[in-house]
């Protein structure tokens, strides 16, 4: 991958640049990969000194303002030209980059991919992908947030989209496909997942009906697709159900009438987490764009960064953009 | 309550018609209630031959026909006029009853609700209201499936109704009211979820903002509302999750290093299973109609129908329909 460098955004999330920065670092000692930190000059040099790794394969390129999440995205892309998302995105634009990471603010990052990097041609909206966890692996959810109201034919779009993701990036074969919907018949649904059923019925993917709520977390389908909205309330709930839940459990546990100790727990719960772990995929990529753009999430750490630059040089070796424009 | 009768479909769900006179039985000698069973007559009059309660506390009415849940509702309510679910709604309409529950399919029990039954006047859509457990109590979910295309005056009205019922049935004082929403901000969400939201603060209902999907097993308002699609999505996501996550998590507490045995935990996990009960509910009311209806779940035993019997004595006690009337 010699000639494939992605672009990170070192000021992006929570744990910026710290995090951001030694994920990096991972990356290029791990997978050899070539990077190009976006963020101020100082800043960015001085969290890299920390570390032992082959200089040729990290460049900064200087940014000196930062985006935050508060901000109304489009007037933030509009104004700070100079900010690390900008100056990132740009970097693809201009062929600098092949693909662009940022745990930074999602709305800028949507926003500024769709401005700066641009929509492939044919694609009518550009969709945010998410990889939710089941019981038996994962299930590609899109879209995931980025399309508040959609259209049946932006939906079989997502579809296609989502399918060449999962085989190729993924290396499942042929992958299933499902639609979210409440009631598994045909006939079931608002206006939106009925027109949709029927695009898909009628399409060449592995179509599989609809798939209902309560069965998602169950992988009915290694590719999901809905609206922006229903999926960024499947994504969200899960967050806050697996929290609640947890906690909740714990404490009946502990409290039980042979109160087992809470330290016999931490090695199960461990290895739940590790389960949900949405650092081992690194971040959303954001399907349609010319080039790739992945939002990682806010809270992500080192390990997630490393994952997200790993799944961008994949993207870029198996010609993704290529491979969605041959779908269309 | 000598006065109000509730007609008790017999032949409603998974567990007809045991549980489900059995459920009428015990409301008769806890609550001391007045039923009307409906379904066929001899098979009641043997179910009820099996308990010693007071005979002039519940009477039969005969119905020869049963739907079934995967019969189109429609048809069903037009063709089966013999139906437990046509003839107790009938019950209703005739004021022989004050209030029909039901176990049996939720299509043809809205459908019928409706069209027998009527709308209160100026209602535009009645909606299904289901109790969704949180870390601390309860939230009063609706619309949590009726209505999968939903207008902003639509929700308007559910968050009126709700905070009546929730008000009045449940006891909760001024109880507060929160829009279901991807992200916390006014502007946030789609185009029904931003018209809802300037028509909620514009009411004098005690509408706290935007909940997201994340906060919602976590009591962040006593009502909430969305429309049928997105509610339906979240109750029936959060019964999958739920199981999904007990058994991932049973496993591993079993499997875990200290091989805690799996006796240990049958009792956390009933304690568990008993804070999100649906039964202690009993169902979920259809409200915007001239008299109650309340869809029990399909699974329900006798505990759901006895406390649903419950719940539409209160409704009928506390005058609700009228109270929404006002409230329009």
């Amino acid at each position: 991958m010699d000639n494939v460098k992605i672009a990170v955004d070192a000021m992006g999330g929570d744990n910026a640049p710290f995090e951001i920065v030694k994920g990096a670092v991972d990356a290029v000692n791990e997978f050899g990969s070539n990077i190009i930190l976006v963020g101020p000059q100082e800043t960015v040099e001085k969290e890299l000194a920390k570390y032992t790794f082959d200089k040729s394969k990290i460049t900064i390129k200087n940014a000196t303002e930062v985006i935050s999440t508060d901000e109304s995205p489009t007037n933030a892309i509009r104004r700070k030209k100079d900010s690390s998302i900008v100056v990132g995105l740009n970097l693809v634009k201009n062929s600098e980059a092949s693909a662009f990471v940022s745990a930074g603010s999602t709305g800028a990052v949507l926003t500024g991919g769709t401005f700066i990097i641009g929509r492939i041609k044919g694609i009518e909206r550009p969709a945010l992908g998410t990889c939710l966890p089941t019981v038996s692996g994962f299930t590609f959810l899109l879209d995931s947030g980025a399309n508040v109201d959609c259209k049946s034919t932006y939906l079989l779009q997502f579809a296609k989209m989502a399918s060449v993701y999962v085989e190729h990036v993924m290396g499942v074969n042929n992958p299933t496909v499902g639609l979210i919907n409440i009631g598994a018949e045909k006939e079931k649904g608002n206006a939106l997942t009925k027109e949709t059923y029927e695009l898909l019925e009628g399409s060449e993917l592995n179509f599989v009906g609809n798939v209902e709520p309560r069965d998602i977390p169950f992988q009915k389908a290694d590719v999901l697709v809905c609206d922006g909205f229903a999926g960024n309330t499947v994504l969200k709930f899960a967050e806050g159900l697996s929290s609640a839940l947890i906690s909740i459990i714990k404490d009946e546990i502990t409290a039980g009438l042979y109160k087992i100790p809470a330290a016999f727990l931490i090695k199960p719960f461990k290895n739940i987490k590790k389960r949900f772990d949405s650092e081992e995929v690194g971040g959303a990529p954001f399907l349609g764009l010319k080039s790739l753009v992945v939002k990682a999430h806010g809270s992500s750490k080192a390990k997630g960064i490393k994952n997200a630059i790993k799944q961008c040089e994949i993207f870029v070796e198996k010609d993704i953009v290529l491979k969605i424009e041959e779908q269309l």
